[in-house]
């Protein structure tokens, strides 16, 4: 049997800002659009500077303050913005996140491009970290899916891994899911397998889903390194980890929420697929509070 | 007293096809990545095609067509798409949204990103028209926030107008909406209100917030075209629209959920904004059958 | 009747770096082509610094510095630029508006970029503020059109604001401006405005175009915001300020020019808008003259 | 002596679709906006047809009116753009320059856009026009410079030939010119045109501005291709032809308006290079007028 | 011991257009810069039609002929472009690859991108093709690198798909391959292969580069998917193959060159990876004949 | 006879920043997909810092050090890069070209990319410094063509510049080269030298290839500027350079490599074209070497 798939309680590795900084400049735009913030230009002082606070309205994990920090420097480039919580840290309701010392007028018309980043993705991470906490204990690992918001998927998968969970492939092009008209297309299961280890690349994993447990002998047999159970009950989970015996990686997936979890989890699978990670996820409630004018 | 916001009940407006082909083209860039569909391309024959459908598998008010449309048409040319039901249309579970004869390995290739900007947009219409609903009856609009996915403001807005509700404004620099920060640094609503009226152009609306009645009076008094009540209970709003005799438009805000909706519509106030709409819809269920090879 | 519309004499607010810069990129982009300066490097030594002016060849008002700060930038980061007037300021012949120390490379090689942006919105700046200083004492405002250079509306709607004019709408999307042929299709006045009104949002303003005074009342009537008064004789116009008696505002437009702009300006009308400020008006005559080696 | 510089009277080569079609849509992106056109949607039906015309206000030379029908089209894929005068045609108050057949909708939010890029360039068309005319009968070309609006280059050089003229260099790296600074930091014109012959490849002119005739000398001696005669009398220019005896062209520069003109071209130089032909042409009043619904 | 890797006799899957029209829209852009095709302009009537043929000067193996039809295309819409032979398909010197008919400016300025992109990604694949047929018959897969030209990633692991080669992982994010410093950093082979299989996803395949047989041992042990064999002669190679009976794929690298690669392919290595397939390989010769006026 | 064309000694001049850092940020985003570098990220601690050195595997010219600098900065700002050897000198195995001191974490995950760049643009560099070798002591003078990498013209052309090349023109548009195709549609080579010298700008050169003397003479006759031989044997260059007497500069092209260049250069040809420098310049062989741990 293959030894369980663990991860280090390490904090998740920053995103590159090579990918953040155009996002966030490209939301500021849009926000500011061709006349920029009128309110924050009619009503506030050029020259006035201010201490405020992103702060926890709710209990949930962090993930995407590195978007925030963006948004500020592209307003004030002497804006100095200093987290008490990283990305991959919890918080509690009225936590201190971090503290941004700026130009008031930066402060307030970068405010909601910086939440509106950091709610998100907070979302995506704490509505992952309560999965991963009902697997606890098991060898399952919760990880995402292909169903995120277009445009968004390095920053939603990154969020995943704050909420200590694990990231699926990442497009159609980095590894081979193998899927029900795949294989109808194919001829069968095996046919389909053995068309794609044909095919791709060594550097490549095949996956093939398979709705019963005829299906998953022929793709053990077939050689694929992961086989997706899908909507399957906890009994014929347990019993396709028996038939298994390590020969594969397992991934339960369909009909997966907060109440079955913890049993799917119990099974013995090696994974549990969750769309509504990236494409369900309410934002976490965080904002900001004024402190001092400097 | 101001006549009650109103709006035909015609399907929304088509978005122009020059803001969606772009992010359609983004989505299947960021999905196909480097090496493109691995899995299709190992399993599908080239010149297979077929006819799938696009079905809801919940209930929901339908948002987005034209990016999926795009989405097939962008990996085969001569797809055809034909709609069952059109933005702002209803579903029940299992109706038929769309059906598609293509390329299969258009169709598999494009089905996510199809799906990822249908099923969202359809999310937030589907939340919207919720909301709409409790609202009936009442001369409460329901209004969308700034409180958007970065990126997506116009989709997302467009969406809510499929729910039947209506957009607050789309940035920073189409109205002016004096917040509690700005009324601080100015020296109070009035003084916040006189600054933005003196320098807003003619054709910009100018809204004040307001945390109590003094306040609202004070907005009233210096000229406000709209008021939002801030986490007012709906004796406060009552208050609210008695004092203001239509003096200015009342938008109720905070504390906004599906329970209490109802009870704020009836207040009397002419807008109820719901950052909800837009930064906690689930996505709408909808899928991709294959109906048969051609 | 309304209070007169006004505007702090303040200078403009800054348009945001993120506009700006890459604006100025591209232009270099656009110039240095594929090749770059041949003859700056084929005739000035690469560690030559020099002290530069931006000077002004001819009295008007300066609007775009800080295009040219930006353009010197990005050919030298170390280049040092300091004003001496600022945007919104007046100059004569021969004032120098600023001083550039740089390496005498860059300042060569972005000489013309700096120039074409900072005279041409110049250009804008002086024609708007001759057609403001013509209607001061009265109630009229000088307002800009759409009829802008595709790419540039927010720099030179920026430009008129640098003049001491207003502005009008930005797009199609900020604000409602319903023309003759919208009024056809809508089947007259009280039609277009009512629908209009229906379908805007509660953050938009509705103007309507009028040709003559029965039309006037039709608009006053059907609740627009603003009534644009086309191509009306300075007695027409006055007879609308007195039909109208504040209850909207009242824009003029068509047959502005130098000379007739004071008459309609004393006709009482809030608004004159002016299509030649952005697609007439010619640049501003300011020239780079070498001051020093470094 | 060289022969004089000569054009065959052929219409202009169209500029390829691939550098029209992105400004047209960025040009549409940026008046739409991210709500599109609130009044056209308010007013008109969807389905609702016309034909319209372009149509000149003023007599006028016409250019860019394929930037008028990327407009359309990329609106309403089905327009039928007809001109009725091409670009480098004449046209005199009230004639028809283009009809336009397409979805109301479309042809009212692509109007500004369309003629927005087609009143500048045939306005940058017009002014060039009346150079060329004023120089007929000489050897004199009319020639633009770099003064251009910025992101325009490609586009207001077109326009410069649709109005008769020939273009000067179109960026700082496919031809050398070589100016007062460079000759100073060079240590002299012979200095200068000696490092630029030098650096230069074989396919790249070399011109030299002087201010005199001594350096005109030196400049023939150092075997410069053009030399500019920078604000010379009509006097010194004819000297200069004189003393130049064909050895290189000659470029006649500063000074040069709609009065001088004349004498210039008659003193025998080359090229007369205007700035005021892209950097102050007003607009050419063109318009759209609705003709009948379909 | 695994099965061999094949890949079946099929002709690659094309690359999508959404890939393939920007990089060849970007390309002619760059070629025609700001004044477009002088010389074809001058010399050609715009009416004319003619009959071309693209046809090989040298044997090799063909790829990217699709970068070469769109770029007729983008120039004349109604260009028709007909292969002879198909991209994966091998030419002798003067075979007909291509005929193309269409406008004649359009196919002399198109000319050079399209044999600029066609002939590179053909000198790819014909490199390709020799290392293929040096391994014929053994199991030994002949793979790229990630030393492609930047911004041709695709594009070249692409041609060396026509080549009749795989590839290797298309970026450092969807696979794992330890080196030497990851190694070093880690604390040895064991340690580092420990943390890339806890940090990798269960989709990510892991490959760890070693110098020695000792080093092959402790990878095995720690259960690497792939060991890479850096430098090593034929006969460690085969040691390394017995060793490791099958328990992982090996990857020959380093020192491979056409003398050298048949040996090592006879080695029972499954993969040889060369560098030179996308950094060093020689354009294949190909050209553009005219064939006959339409 | 015209005056030999010259080159100064010096080092080339420096891409401007402008061009260089979006190629390689595009190149950096290319290389960390969606996921960033796993590999490092699970091997090296993200505070480790160390010094490495960039060194030559193999003798040859340097070119493209700044886009390996900007490579290193992108991941980390602070990232030290110190050069021994600048962009036109020349290495031997084993010299050191630069140093960076920086994160370990950027080192290793921007490696990739800044050889790519590197190494390429140092073939190319290296390939054109053999053949400018070939030629030392006679007039000729080595030139590139457009037979250069899409996206890459402006980088390649830099490149052959620090080999000690001069460039040929930069596109279709910086000057006229007349081929065998414009010859036959103009009707001969007199006839297209008139219409290119009649359609060109005066800074514009005409350039026309003849195949032997008589096309020669006629293009003399017709006032080309530099006439192509094009495939000419050494002896009819020779003649073609006696019957040219000066009156034009001579390119010799085709059949040119390592072997027939120099007596090709013997001829008395002012230019040798030679699309081998930019179409198949192997790589040059550097690498990066781990020096210390900071």
């Amino acid at each position: 049997m293959p030894e369980a798939l663990a991860r280090p309680s390490t904090m998740p590795q920053p995103l590159p800002d090579l990918l953040v900084e155009p996002a966030v400049l490209a939301a500021l735009a849009e926000d500011l659009g061709r006349a920029g913030d009128l309110t924050t230009e009619a009503t506030i002082d050029a020259d006035a500077r201010a201490r405020v606070v992103i702060a926890a309205r709710q209990a949930g994990r962090i993930a995407g303050l590195a978007f925030a920090r963006h948004a500020f420097r592209a307003l004030d480039a002497e804006a100095r913005f200093t987290t008490s919580i990283d990305d991959g840290g919890d918080v509690a309701p009225g936590d201190v996140i971090a503290t941004i010392e700026a130009k008031t007028r930066a402060l307030l018309s970068a405010e909601r491009v910086a939440l509106n980043f950091a709610g998100r993705l907070s979302g995506v991470a704490s509505l992952t970290a309560q999965y991963v906490k009902l697997a606890e204990g098991t060898r399952a690992r919760i990880v995402d899916t292909r169903k995120t918001t277009p445009g968004w998927r390095a920053f939603e998968k990154y969020a995943v891994r704050c909420g200590g969970g694990a990231n699926h492939r990442f497009g159609l092009d980095d590894a081979i899911l193998i899927k029900d008209n795949h294989i109808a297309a194919a001829g069968g299961v095996a046919a389909a397998i053995g068309r794609a280890k044909a095919y791709a690349g060594h550097m490549v994993k095949v996956e093939c889903e398979v709705d019963n447990l005829t299906q998953l002998e022929e793709a053990l047999a077939a050689g694929a390194d992961i086989v997706l159970l899908d909507n399957m009950t906890p009994a014929m989970l347990r019993q396709a980890v028996e038939i298994t015996k390590g020969r594969a990686k397992l991934e339960a997936s369909g009909g997966v929420n907060l109440s079955t979890a913890r049993a799917i989890a119990e099974t013995g699978v090696d994974m549990i697929s969750v769309g509504a990670l990236t494409h369900s996820a309410p934002v976490l409630d965080i904002g900001l509070d004024f402190v001092a004018e400097l």
